[in-house]
């Protein structure tokens, strides 16, 4: 998009983002029944319900005496109550007999309530006076140190929703109702397209003039990350044609396409063409008011997200993070059930002066550094260029649009790799 | 341990990590050779060197024209220099061309610099005034808008460090590096044993006084997020000879051993006493001042850490962040080379008044809310033992050791799940 004086106009991230999301529609990955050893980090598609009340049966939470607990009432050290064990409940199994007045069963935690007894009183709570006699020097209430059946999980609750990342903790309790498969969401396939006339695999010979492709290396690692499945489609020229060919077949096995490289207008411009070329609504922005990232286009072609990312590698990264991870998320039916923790994202106080232009966000890569007890994060300046910037910063601060920099000792968020 | 009463003796959670590290012998995972593509997350066995420079040849960061500096200075708007383009320089070939002084060649980003050029001139700072010859309205200096060949990286520098974590960008950079497979430690393999006469797996019909098996699948799941591999070596009665028999062929194969179940006192000490029985140093500590998760035990079976992990499934995996986590962390080889973030663990301010026993260390489960742009930790209370909390936490807050409770609206550290 060019204002009318053919200069590109670029737009807020913000906006971009909007843009993308306005013009996606509402799309569902296909499913798949997995067993739920496997299902750790996927989505549930649907809705998941107990089969079935939890516990089975009341069971005592401690190791001690199943009582009635009127037995104990009023029992202290110096005036305990003296009760009769004359029974023992074995672990795993059923208790065929029924407490009378006055008696108690030996019971571990997790055995079985057995019929007339109505609390627990703790082995701590109680001291050997003879074979058989116990006393007990506090009471218990009825119900004390024991679950009722059903009182966790009933028949028929909504264990986890629709749109829920399944969790270490959610496989244990899957398992713990007796669900061993769930319906899950896919995860999103994403295409890398590689693209510039100098680029060259990793396993070839570099001649002057010919540089390795980084970008789809680091991008497939950074699908990974996010839930997704990368497929790598290779390196091509920035000919329309060729875009125009692997791009077309890309949007016919993929949720989402990623063009990488083309940091050159007349590539851009390629990039730009084959969108549009290729289906409604086509390019959404070209050119957005981030450093780095500025060269990035976003469209939309048959309900596919499509992205054209700028060619240099400290870019890419920024816009991944910017732009294609929350997309992702949206594609990956997961659904924000419970408030979401920015993880990645800390405070920390930027150790030097930095100076921006207004009117653009800005990503600095920064390595951080305790100073007496306080995080700081030192840029990594020099030419932003160098990918050995990418390996010596532990993330990136970031200088909001209307900033025109920060001062040292500044508190700055810092967004972790 | 017992005390000379006989009673259990329990450590702090600091004293039982030390007895384990100060026991824990140095000891290397085996390594692996993997293409890039697969090595992701991995942890680098080998320190990696760059085979060669970067970039190769001296390269421009902007898309204009690469010129001798010398030709534009004092260049202004209103008095601009005159500058004849003859010549052009292709995507990925080396320019078989000299630049004489007065002459320009029209380059990308990431074209090489032809011979005579020592800089670039952005496409922004120039007017076409002929075909041929262009205005530049702003002079450059010498190497500006230019890397310099090996500016990046020099042969023999060193990339990756033993011990470091392979995150997306350092697969990217190795790929431009040409590096296309790398040594990494094997990921370290932890057994679980799920013990407990009332057990039965999740594929099972319960009797009553049965539960199903909730620890082991928690466990697995925590173990993959762990960057370890899990291997379920099944469900087993609380019998010494049964689970001496279990643990010892789980030595065998395994480079962590985690025992589940197993809360009451009998079955605890059988566990103790396999751990014993089977090699040196044995039970480092039996019992902690942490809830929940006092009745951990922690030893050391011929250099192997064996946890003997509480039955309760909230325990379960209190135990894990606190203890196995660290020593997996210490397992993997993964050397600290940078300042370490804990992205689990944030602050936010409890909602109820939660009041705790001073002398042990308590992880209370809780939900996270947002009230007027701050982050509330709802206690999730009720009864411990439901495992509807752990779907319904978010993490736990964590009261410290000396501290006798929180009051509403203090700042806990919330350990995330």
């Amino acid at each position: 998009m060019r204002d009318m004086l053919g200069r590109e106009e670029v737009i807020s991230v913000e906006k971009a983002k909007e843009l993308i999301l306005k013009h996606l529609l509402p799309k569902t990955l296909p499913e798949k029944n997995l067993k739920i050893e496997e299902c750790y980090g996927l989505i549930v598609s649907r809705d998941i319900f107990s089969p079935e009340d939890l516990p089975e049966f009341s069971k005592s939470t401690v190791d001690g005496f199943a009582v009635s607990a009127s037995d104990t009432f009023g029992a202290t050290e110096g005036m305990p109550a003296y009760i009769n064990v004359i029974h023992e409940v074995l672990m795993g199994q059923e208790p065929h007999f029924e407490l009378s007045k006055g008696h108690a069963a030996k019971i571990l935690t997790g055995g079985m309530l057995p019929k007339g007894a109505d609390a627990v009183v703790m082995l701590e709570h109680t001291q050997q006076v003879d074979k058989g006699i116990i006393e007990v020097v506090k009471p218990v209430a009825p119900g004390e140190n024991v679950i009722q059946a059903g009182e966790d999980v009933k028949r028929g609750d909504l264990i986890l929703k629709k749109g829920h990342k399944i969790r270490p903790q959610d496989v244990g309790v899957l398992a713990g109702l007796g669900i061993i498969d769930v319906w899950v969401y896919e995860r999103p396939k994403v295409s890398i397209i590689s693209t510039g006339d100098e680029i060259v695999p990793p396993d070839r010979h570099v001649k002057l003039g010919q540089v390795r492709d980084i970008n789809s290396y680091n991008l497939a690692s950074l699908i990974i990350d996010a839930g997704a499945n990368p497929v790598r489609k290779g390196i091509f020229n920035d000919e329309f044609e060729v875009i125009r060919d692997v791009v077309e077949r890309s949007l016919k096995d993929s949720d989402m396409v990623l063009i990488s490289g083309g940091s050159s207008v007349g590539a851009r411009d390629v990039t730009a063409s084959v969108i549009d070329d290729l289906g409604k609504p086509g390019v959404l922005f070209h050119g957005v008011s981030l450093k780095p990232g500025k060269p990035t286009i976003g469209g939309i072609v048959n309900n596919i997200p499509v992205f054209g990312l700028p060619g240099h590698p400290a870019a890419v990264s920024v816009c991944f993070e910017v732009f294609v991870r929350p997309v992702l998320r949206i594609l990956s039916g997961f659904c924000e059930n419970r408030f979401r923790i920015e993880k990645r994202i800390i405070k920390a106080k930027i150790a030097k002066n930095i100076s921006s232009s207004p009117g653009r966000e800005e990503h600095i890569g920064v390595y951080l550094e305790e100073r007496e007890g306080e995080i700081w994060a030192v840029p990594l300046l020099g030419k932003s260029s160098l990918i050995t910037t990418l390996i010596k910063a532990d993330g990136t601060a970031v200088i909001p649009l209307r900033k025109l920099g920060v001062e040292k000792g500044e508190i700055v968020e810092v967004r972790l790799f």
